[in-house]
């Protein structure tokens, strides 16, 4: 039986966050992972294999673009999908060896086995090697969450798939299913899209990514339709099943994909991503041992301190719920484990940015101008394209904007959006101002560096000051 | 004789935006441009086309490394210099466009011809065409600076040269003698390093660009040295001329040029490119007829309302010295058009950031160390490397670092120096945390997109702050 403080289940974000907290809060902590690497699915298959994928692409893409004489793009483009994933892999290893430093360098004991709870106080790690039994003072479940797969669908790992298998297929699919416009669905789709992949995305809301700024979504759904995606919106999938490639059709395997629209279409691709919703993972974690339960996501549910029905039993992370954000899970596992030792913490801060790493990249701040409009707030928009300011000229981005959501009469920053390159870093110079109830004067007055991106400040407030004077 | 409430002489950033703010106040404004295209320095051969010229050579330099087996680079590179300045011209273009909209679309009435003051009211423009005569209200000189050249040394614009000729050589040479290590000096050094080129840079300080934060400045010199440039600091040019190749060197021209240093060395090169300080461009202004004169440097001094010694003639950007940016530049000629017409102005925000686009690019806001240690103001600094974190190792940026300098005691921010991928971009969070008088902590608690370069705050907040207790 080993004693320690705390019990960290699971590796992601949130488990590292509160495991090297409690560590430097002078706590013994012992951090239980699955895997046979630590890391979590942001690490191994979710956030930064994507990220790392995304980039190169970017890469690739600019390149052809840049000198399309010098090479044969449709023999490289058979091989490109393995080396891709491949420079994903050199990152995502240095990311599990960065992580694995800090856990040593803090005294953190990793322990690799599936864990379940025997008693409230008990967590057992079944790994290679036998079972080992962790009794803590405090725990916290930092388990994440898998990809829904509903009954009736047969995940086979190449042909209907979820995300967490993307990166694993043999060779770049010419034709690609997506059955879900959330941020996982959206990012693959887009970056499937710009490979020349031949992408359909359903979504069964009227719009992808519905919790974004109308305007920015809008922008997004025109380049990705631009980009030859085609986007079913309002569309349910009733079936998803196997076929026979009708003739002509080009497939590897011999056997595509096939969706059932509620509206009676059928679609049919070399393959179908499954990127409907997640669920906690928590099924094995034997919760009732421990007095807790589940919600039918399999996720728990916390107070503001991210204490579970059982006061000594923590959850943080996505297997809390939204955001379900790789950026709050660290928040909210450094926020636990100060409050499991009585350290004062902040709040974790309700600023809370987006960023979807779609191409174009987006990110947001604050609030929509649907949600304003929804709450009776008096605002005006101030709007820079890149396309105006020299930076944007320089790297060639002309379809990137900046938008500042202004209040009509006092000028606070109530919101800040942009899609375009560096959208997810510019975000936070408005998040930024708007922790500290700037009004878009800050913007008007401030030097920015020129030539930046971050120009855009100044032209969206000058704009929106404009639009303020003539109303 | 036109007759117009202000003549702003010069259409550079100062300039342009003077009359823009002129035109926005309901005043008529006359611009007035030497050149055929309007723009200034910064669009035609200062900023601008560095910038463009930057942009070209990272893009071109990132494709090699990704894909060395595509191309015979040696052969590229003979081609390479003439293509990489077409595609800065392209981004010339567009931004000239965008200025002379701009104008047009404010009712800003453009004048093409060299200016000079007839009396303290009336500018001459001396046109292709003709002289016009134009009387105004108000007069602004924008016009500028050009770059020095110093008494027995002959430029040629081909193995002697000055940064507004670089641009124009036929093709790269092969080695390149820069004197002086200041922002242009050190721009143009580095970029040419990358290219292959060999290039000696020769600054008669202790360091190159003396203003930044020790730490930084000591980072970017390290790494100029370790791509392969040689430093001669602390050495002063006494003699530069031409000279006959020796046998065996590598020349287009068969024609070196030849830097005598007052140690007694001698260094040769294909190419000379005399980079120390430009002067304002006010000869040919007649300024004796406004009642003005300019001081030893070619440049006007101004009061805090950049009013020069005679009150209706203000004077604004570059000519008026230090900072020298385009983006204090912008600012200068606003506040200038406000004042000269009672239009209220906040004053030119104290905060201004320095963004030096050199490879790898560095920016800073606030105090450096060194200023902080002279005033004996306490402070404790905090580090973020870029390798570090996620969004570091996915773009590869393993020299990257972001520095905080924190007060002991109060925890507010007095600076933040940034060195790598997009640190012009960056600095800028850390410019509006500082305007509010933010603490470190402000950082701590934000919650930032993942993976980003702005997370490098959040990490260099948590190192300061570990380090501050342990005092």
């Amino acid at each position: 039986m080993r004693e320690c403080d705390l019990c960290v289940i699971g590796s992601g974000p949130a488990g590292q966050r509160a495991a090297i907290q409690g560590a430097k809060l002078g706590k013994s902590v012992v951090l239980v992972e699955r895997r046979d690497v630590i890391g979590g699915v942001a690490v191994n298959t979710g956030t930064i294999p994507s990220k790392a994928l995304r980039e190169a692409i970017l890469s690739m893409v600019s390149r052809q673009s840049a000198m399309p004489q010098l090479a044969d793009f449709r023999r490289a483009r058979e091989h490109s999908f393995q080396e891709l994933v491949r420079s994903a892999d050199r990152v995502v290893d240095a990311e599990i060896d960065i992580v694995q430093r800090h856990m040593r360098s803090n005294g953190v004991a990793v322990l690799h086995g599936a864990a379940h709870f025997t008693e409230p106080n008990t967590v057992a790690v079944e790994g290679g090697y036998g079972t080992e039994q962790v009794r803590a003072e405090r725990v916290l479940v930092a388990t994440g969450t898998e990809p829904a797969k509903p009954e009736g669908v047969e995940f086979d790992q190449r042909t209907v798939i979820t995300s967490d298998e993307i990166l694993g297929l043999p060779a770049l699919p010419h034709s690609v299913i997506v059955v879900g416009g959330g941020v996982i669905g959206t990012e693959y789709a887009s970056m499937l899209s710009l490979l020349g992949v031949k992408v359909t995305l359903i979504e069964g809301r009227p719009r992808v990514l519905e919790f974004v700024d109308g305007e920015i979504g809008e922008a997004l759904q025109y380049h990705l339709r631009q980009g030859g995606m085609t986007l079913r919106l309002g569309e349910k999938v009733v079936r998803i099943g196997r076929c026979e490639p009708p003739p002509g059709a080009r497939t590897t395997d011999g056997c595509m994909a096939e969706a059932t629209l509620e509206s009676g279409k059928t679609v049919r691709a070399e393959c179908l991503l499954y990127a409907i919703g997640r669920q906690g993972a928590t099924a094995e974690l034997r919760l009732e041992n421990a007095g807790l339960q589940a919600d039918n996501r399999g996720r728990l549910r916390v107070n503001e301190h991210f204490q579970t029905g059982v006061p000594h039993i923590y959850a943080a992370g996505d297997v809390v719920g939204f955001p379900a954000l790789a950026s709050t899970s660290m928040e909210q596992g450094r926020a636990a484990a100060c409050h499991m030792f009585g350290q004062p913490v902040h709040e974790v801060s309700r600023l809370l940015p987006y960023g979807i790493y779609s191409i174009p990249e987006m990110s947001m701040i604050g609030w929509t101008e649907e949600k304003l409009t929804e709450e009776g707030v008096p605002f005006e928009s101030g709007v820079a394209q890149y396309r105006e300011i020299a930076r944007g000229q320089l790297i060639g981005d002309d379809i990137g904007m900046l938008k500042l959501l202004i209040h009509q009469e006092s000028h606070a920053i109530l919101g800040v959006h942009a899609i375009g390159t560096g959208a997810t870093e510019l975000i936070h110079i408005g998040q930024c101002a708007m922790a500290f109830n700037a009004t878009v004067e800050y913007f008007v007055n401030a030097v920015f560096n020129y030539p930046t991106l971050a120009e855009c400040y100044k032209t969206a407030a000058l704009n929106g000051l404009n639009k303020l004077r003539s109303v």
